[in-house]
């Protein structure tokens, strides 16, 4: 589940090891780069945390968050 | 399953998308660094073929090519 | 400098080494993903052989071809 | 430079877009790989933040930090 706080979106995803979170992380900036929507996320190797907020919309959480947090979570 | 011909170890891989197939190969890419030893690969779409082979030894298939083969197929 | 033959756009890249050669392909992929518009390629080591053509128009170049090898050399 | 703080090294990249950033986080994933160590690192757009530090080591900056650190900017 994505949370809502300080005007984004964020989520934590857990993978089995670097390799398969950083394959994650390939795609996701696949989706981000089609979508001209790009996350702020951390990486400590096996695990990804992203948040995501529209910066243009004055930083609150807008459709292209939205559509971006969907598109993920399609993903996974 | 991996097929021996012309000295190599070849398989194709299919996917449901371009971005599951590069995320994929993301992964490969990782595991040849890290195995200090790297394919020849084509990519269309949705899928992609590798080839396994040591040119050091004279471009046959040895312990390595084996070695990367098990890796990748450990993670599909 | 992009070959046309077979119906296709073609060119060969060189780098140092397999981490410049992937890490080029990595910025491709976010092109064609974004173009929607994607190559057949093989990379084996430093090397990156790039084929272009568009199957929806019976195997042809088009302007989407084009586009996708300008948007490649302005990248590189 | 990087700047050791809070038992870290620490520095941050800058490039032209998210593709030439990305382009680099590929790369660093895979000398991360290589180098079995891994960095925390987070990005916007044309921005990666890296964090090295051994937490092995009781989370301090060790060779491995070190080595890695120099092998990063050994690439840009």
């Amino acid at each position: 589940m994505w949370t809502e706080a300080d005007h984004s979106l964020k989520k934590t995803f857990k993978f089995k090891d670097f390799s398969e979170a950083f394959g994650f992380m390939t795609r996701v900036a696949l989706l981000a780069e089609q979508m001209n929507h790009h996350p702020t996320w951390t990486n400590t190797w096996n695990q990804v945390d992203i948040v995501l907020s529209t910066h243009d919309a004055g930083h609150t959480v807008t459709d292209k968050d939205r559509k971006l947090a969907a598109a993920i979570d399609k993903m996974v």
